[in-house]
């Protein structure tokens, strides 16, 4: 008797895993979550992480204190608006708008993951002042397939 | 007989390789080369640009267009400092800084390439305004493993 085979990638089913993973980095930022930003990102793959203005960050230590020093301070909420899903092989890269403060403010961003015992983990961040949408983003209906 | 294995992914061997896919995006960047340019970025995978203070581009025809009126324009050169690679699976992201007209300028840039063909090719691009380094940065000597 075969053994089952090992689930394969299935990037449709993937997409929503990816943005729940998304969903959380940002939800941790606006709510001054440390423990929360420190779970979303990987602990075995390699990580950097690009904040706007900052000199490049490599290395979980380094990234992590940086979190812990802005989560700490008077940062903005952030939102993610009209996130996109790239699968790149089996690294997902999402590019979104940030809506920082309600719309006080806006960025675009980078976020790469990867999986890490069955769960999406950030392993890159990167972040820039981006113009205002021309206009608000519709409201987007879940996708029946 | 059995037959060959087909070539594992080895990141020791492909880390020149991202290296290099990188040196060729900068390289059509500060020649204003759009052939060059084109031929770098994906064409089966998706493909996404966040260029600096621009809305996000994401498909291969709004990215090429973007470049078309970058090269074509005043646009200065850009050689990267330090890149780094992080291997996400088999996907490479390069960080770097970007050193605008010799130091004029600095940007903090996420690459992203993906192998097509055999070929590294380049799936994303964000850049966004960074300090200046600290300190010029020291030359590397080749490492030895």
């Amino acid at each position: 008797m075969s053994r089952p085979a090992s689930p394969r990638f299935d990037p449709a089913r993937e997409r929503q895993a990816v943005l729940f993973a998304n969903e959380i980095f940002y939800r941790a930022f606006s709510d001054r979550d440390f423990p929360a930003m420190d779970r979303i990102w990987a602990r075995t793959a390699s990580v950097a992480c690009l904040h706007p203005g900052w000199p490049i960050l490599t290395g979980r230590d380094a990234v992590m204190q940086s979190w812990r020093g802005i989560l700490s301070g008077p940062a903005p909420s952030s939102a993610p608006i009209e996130p996109e899903v790239v699968f790149a092989g089996e690294t997902a890269l999402v590019v979104c708008l940030e809506s920082l403060d309600g719309g006080k403010g806006w960025c675009a961003a980078t976020n790469a993951f990867v999986r890490e015992g069955g769960e999406w983990r950030m392993v890159l961040h990167q972040a820039g002042p981006a113009p205002k949408p021309a206009a608000p983003a519709p409201a987007q209906p879940p996708r029946a397939n």
